[in-house]
C-alpha cells in the first residue's frame, strides 16, 4: 500500500470504518511533526501491531499556554513525509486548526489528579489539551492500539488512565525514549538549542544517571538523590529547574523513600529552551 | 433475537465490535431506567434507525449532586424488563457504579458554554456528569446512533455539541416529549408527586400554552412572555420557580425578542420535586 495523506476528518473515519470492517486491525501513532528517530521507534513499535499503521501530525493549539511555543514550534512536512515514506507508514493524518477546533468548539476532556503533579503544575492547561486532542484523535481515526513515548511520562500516564476511564477500547502501548549517542533524549523541541547550550541540555540525562547510581550505591532518601541531581544541572551555565521530582510511577505522587522502582521525573530550561526526561530508579 | 442483559462493560464491547464487524448498525438510548412510555418512544424510533437496538440502564452518580435524588431516584428493573421487552429491545446494558467508576477515576468530559445556562446554573456538576457517562457509554456500545429525549432539551444540546467537538462519529436524533393526556411531560421522576402535587406540576405545561398563545397573538417581548408564565406558575400552591428562560435554540443566549423560533425552557419545583420542561416558540 502507498503511503496516502488524508487531512479530512470524515474521510479519515469513513477509511477506518472501512477498514475495520475488513476485520483490519489500526495502529496510530499521534505527532506533532518534525519527526525524528524517537518517532521512528514508535512507528517500527506500531507496524507491528496493527494492519494498518497511521501517524497523525497535527500541532495541538489546545496543549500550548499562553506564552508557549505554539507560532514557533517546529514544522517540516517534507522531511517528516520522508520518515513516515521509510518507515511503512499507510496513512498520515494531517488535519487542519479550524476542522478540529471550528468555531464555538467547547468540549473538553479533563482529569482532576494526574495533570496535578510535575509537568501540569507549570502548564496549567497542557494535559487537558493532549487529553482532549487525543480523545478526538481516537474517535475519528479509531485505532486498536496506539503508541506512545515514554520521554512524556506524564502524558502516556494520563492517556493511559483516560483510555481506562473512559472506556477507549485501545491499547496504548509506551515506547522507550530514543537518546542521541550522548545521552540526549530525542525531542522535536531539540532544535531549538543552540551549539553552546547543547551541552547543558546534556544535564538532564547525566542527572538521571547521577540518581541511578546514587540509589545503586545504596542511597533511599528521595530529597538526597533530588539535591545531587539539582546540584549538577545547575552547575551548567543557562540552566533553570522547572522541577526534579521522584514519585510513584502510577499516582505520580511524591516518594520520600526510594523503597520500590519510583519515577525520576525533571523539566529544565535551558536558554529558552524546555526540556523533559525521565527514569525510572530501581532500589 | 430474544433480549439479552449484558452487565460487564468488555462483553458489551466485544458484542457490539462482533456486530460492527458483521457491517450490522447499532442503535443507542440511554437511560437511567425506572421506564415510562416516553422512552418507549425513544425505543420504538431507535427501532428504525439500526439493526441491534441497545438500551442502557444505568443512574449515573456523577450527574447528581450534593443533596440531589441520587440515592432515592425510582428504580424498577422488573418493570423496565418488560417494557424493553415490548419494545424489542435486543441488549439491554446494565454495567455497575463501581464498574463505571473504579477507585481512582478521574477523567471527565466538560463543556465551557452550554452548561453555563438553564439547568447548569442550578446543578453546577450535572451536565459535566451527563456528558461523561454519555461519552463513556458511547465508547462502550459503539453505536451508529443514539436517541435523547427533547424533554431534556439542555441535555440534547451538550451531548449533540459534545459528539460534534470530540468528532463521535454517532448520529443523534432528538426525539418529542411524550405526553399525559393532562399535558404532563412524562418524567421518572413525576413518581414523586403526590396526588395533591400532581395539578401544580400542571403549571409547567400551562405556562408553556400560555406563553405560545401570547407569542401567537403577536407579543415578542421575552420578558413579557415570561412574566406571565411566572405568574401563571406561581398562582399554583406549592411551586417554586428555578427559572423560566426564553432563549436561542442552539446557543442557549438569553433571547430579548422573539424574532425567530426560541426555546422556551423551565424548571420548577414541585413541593420537593423538581421538574423542567420545554417548547419552541415560533412567531
Amino acid at each position: 500500500m502507498k503511503i496516502e495523506i488524508i487531512s479530512d476528518i470524515e474521510e479519515m473515519q469513513a477509511f477506518s470504518d472501512g477498514r475495520r470492517r475488513q476485520g483490519q486491525t489500526i495502529a496510530l501513532v499521534p505527532t506533532m511533526g518534525f519527526l525524528h528517530a524517537g518517532h521512528s521507534s514508535l512507528m517500527s513499535r506500531a507496524r507491528q501491531s496493527g494492519d494498518i499503521l497511521v501517524v497523525s501530525i497535527f500541532v495541538n493549539p489546545a496543549q500550548f499556554g499562553p506564552g508557549e511555543d505554539f507560532a514557533t514550534y517546529p514544522r517540516n512536512m517534507k522531511n517528516d513525509l520522508s520518515i513516515t515514506g521509510e518507515e511503512g507508514v499507510d496513512i498520515v493524518f494531517t488535519p487542519g486548526d479550524k476542522a478540529l477546533y471550528p468555531e464555538g468548539y467547547e468540549t473538553y476532556v479533563s482529569l482532576t489528579n494526574l495533570p496535578e503533579h510535575l509537568c501540569g503544575t507549570f502548564r496549567p492547561a497542557h494535559f487537558r489539551g493532549v487529553a482532549t486532542v487525543v480523545a478526538k484523535l481516537f474517535n475519528i481515526v479509531t485505532p486498536h492500539v496506539a503508541i506512545f513515548g515514554q520521554k512524556d511520562y506524564q502524558q502516556l500516564a494520563v492517556i493511559r488512565r483516560m483510555v481506562r476511564d473512559l472506556n477507549f477500547g485501545i491499547q496504548i502501548i509506551g515506547a522507550p525514549t530514543v537518546r542521541d549517542p550522548d545521552g540526549l533524549a530525542m525531542s522535536s523541541r531539540n532544535n531549538y538549542l543552540t551549539a553552546r547550550e547543547r551541552p547543558a541540555a546534556l544535564s538532564l540525562y547525566r542527572s538521571l544517571m547521577k540518581a541511578a547510581q546514587l540509589v545503586q550505591s545504596g542511597v533511599r532518601d528521595a530529597a538526597r538523590v533530588i539535591h545531587a541531581a539539582a546540584e549538577l544541572i545547575q552547575s551548567y551555565a543557562d540552566t533553570k529547574i522547572d522541577y526534579v521530582s521522584i514519585c510513584d510511577p502510577d499516582t505520580l505522587d511524591d516518594v520520600k523513600t526510594i523503597d520500590r522502582p519510583s519515577l525520576m521525573a525533571l523539566a529544565v530550561r535551558v536558554g529558552k529552551t524546555r526540556l523533559i526526561d525521565n527514569m525510572i530508579l530501581k532500589p
